[in-house]
């Protein structure tokens, strides 16, 4: 049986699966219809010889620049900073964003030696020397290695005058109930509370 | 950016994964070694082709009679009877039990349309009528379909003399709590309470 576990340990390289649910994978892959697992199989061999960042955002792409740099109904004084390239695909279906975006490639880590090299700050501060951005928009995640990567962000800006910097709010999330929320979200939700029309 | 959609549409059509974890790995593929995705592609694009199920068990094999079926080590007077091709592996590997396997192929399930001529029943009784098995061991799982199942393995071969069947014993999982256990799962450990020497 070793060709399923070859394909069980392959599977479970992948991130959140573990070996029983990859054990699981490996065997509904034999049962099921084969044209599904040819089609599946050279979908993931292959997604690399079709998907790049783009040049200037970072963002996942099949051609360059990327559909979202080369709009030109986007807004080019809007400018948003995300840390993943899946961020920009999230915030841009969420419909109440219609500006540009900079990918940073993740957030500053020390203890994972993730440092501000590592991420593409330098593009990002040329971008916005040489662009018509009025606001940059900080929508990296409500974490410390997030948190951490916004304060450099607004001091990397601190020289640039008439640039307002912002960040997504961070509180309860809707439909939620306060009766669950933990106390770090509670206490960011009342720091950040606001006036009631 | 497409080939992720399409990639992540592929990937959610596999039980357990949905929209997002699948979303999640197809951006995790595009940003990791390509050399991985090929391995993976490959083996399950061709996973079919090298797996078949045993013409005498039904377990998944690479080879006819299967590893079970042609180890002459294996104590051919004992017949386990399980539902899935997967259920043989977690059987022999308990290293508790050293006898044949028989594959049904699932249970008997009406509301799903599986009665007894879905499954390898007719196999099932020309083995034990050709072979040389003293005992069958019902492994079919602790449900209402694997109890009906289970029923009905009994009936098929109450005209068999001398053949001692059993079941797999059911009642609390070793590590549990009384307080956590479910109602029926309670009940039929007090029903198959065993005596304690």
């Amino acid at each position: 049986m070793s060709a399923i576990d070859d394909l069980a340990r392959s599977l479970s390289r992948l991130p959140g699966i573990g070996p029983k649910t990859a054990s699981r994978l490996a065997y509904h892959m034999v049962r099921r219809d084969g044209n599904l697992n040819i089609d599946l199989g050279e979908r993931i061999a292959g997604i690399k010889d079709k998907i790049f960042p783009c040049s200037i955002c970072g963002s996942y792409t099949e051609t360059d620049p990327c559909p979202y740099c080369s709009d030109q109904t986007r807004d080019s004084s809007l400018l948003c900073i995300v840390e993943q390239p899946q961020d920009v695909v999230t915030i841009a279906s969420s419909g109440v964003y219609n500006g540009l975006f900079h990918v940073l490639g993740g957030a500053i880590n020390p203890l994972e030696g993730i440092g501000p090299d590592q991420l593409s700050f330098s593009s990002l501060r040329k971008r916005v020397e040489k662009g018509s951005f009025t606001e940059i928009i900080i929508a990296t995640n409500p974490t410390d290695e997030g948190d951490t990567t916004a304060l450099f962000i607004k001091s990397l800006f601190s020289d640039i005058p008439n640039l307002t910097i912002s960040r997504l709010a961070s509180g309860l999330p809707i439909g939620g109930d306060l009766e669950y929320a933990d106390r770090l979200t509670l206490a960011r939700s009342m720091r950040g509370r606001t006036s009631f029309k």
